[in-house]
């Protein structure tokens, strides 16, 4: 593996929001995107810029999502350019309270972008996997 | 507007995509896709290829969402690189049957790039927009 290889670039990125997650830290988990990202959540809704990201993440960390543990595995990374990828991502939410109380999961769509400073996310899009329908 | 704004590539997607919806047509639909692309639908299903969303769109265009019909509107577009835009779509569907019967809003992501072809979408990521906590 080397440092182009989308799926190692993927997994890096994966593990610092899954760190940045499980130790509640909101900044933390708002570095790896790029200052204008976009991010939009499981209820549809629109955050834009790395700066509301880490603020709304750092909010939902210290209320519904407390004491939650995350876990990432990167479902699919391909290279839609030299210096764009397209990652997919598996997650695993385990939540002891809120509205996601137990165990659900995600699936994630996220787009990286090479920059000086190295690979960040410039858009992120989540969406709770639904049950089969009955 | 030239056919370089992210706003008016966009545009033509969105009115593309909605057009082929409200005819009920799934190679329509699947038209400005890749070859390739990649698809995650509001229940975090994920499909792969244009072939596969075309087929899967036909689906459900004479089944669940029969006599359903769609508006795009684009909330934003701009350009990661040269050759990539990011773009986000709010839908609006309203569907006289099927798990969605009434009218539901829905938002999207959509990653195109520009090929020898025109632009495309290699990604599309769509979540049902929830009502607000009560």
């Amino acid at each position: 593996m080397t440092t182009t290889d989308p799926q190692h670039i993927a997994g890096e990125i994966a593990q610092q929001l899954e760190s940045a997650w499980n130790a509640a830290d909101g900044a933390a988990f708002g570095a790896p995107f790029t200052d204008d990202a976009d991010f939009v959540a499981i209820r549809g809704d629109h955050h834009r810029t790395r700066e509301a990201i880490a603020h709304g993440h750092q909010a939902i960390f210290d209320s519904i999502y407390k004491g939650s543990v995350l876990r990432h595995e990167v479902a699919q990374a391909r290279a839609l350019t030299h210096d764009v990828l397209l990652v997919h991502l598996l997650s695993t939410l385990t939540s002891p309270g809120g509205p996601l109380a137990g165990t659900h999961q995600s699936f994630a769509s996220m787009v990286l972008v090479q920059t000086p400073a190295g690979w960040r996310i410039a858009a992120f899009h989540n969406t709770l996997i639904a049950p089969p329908r009955g």
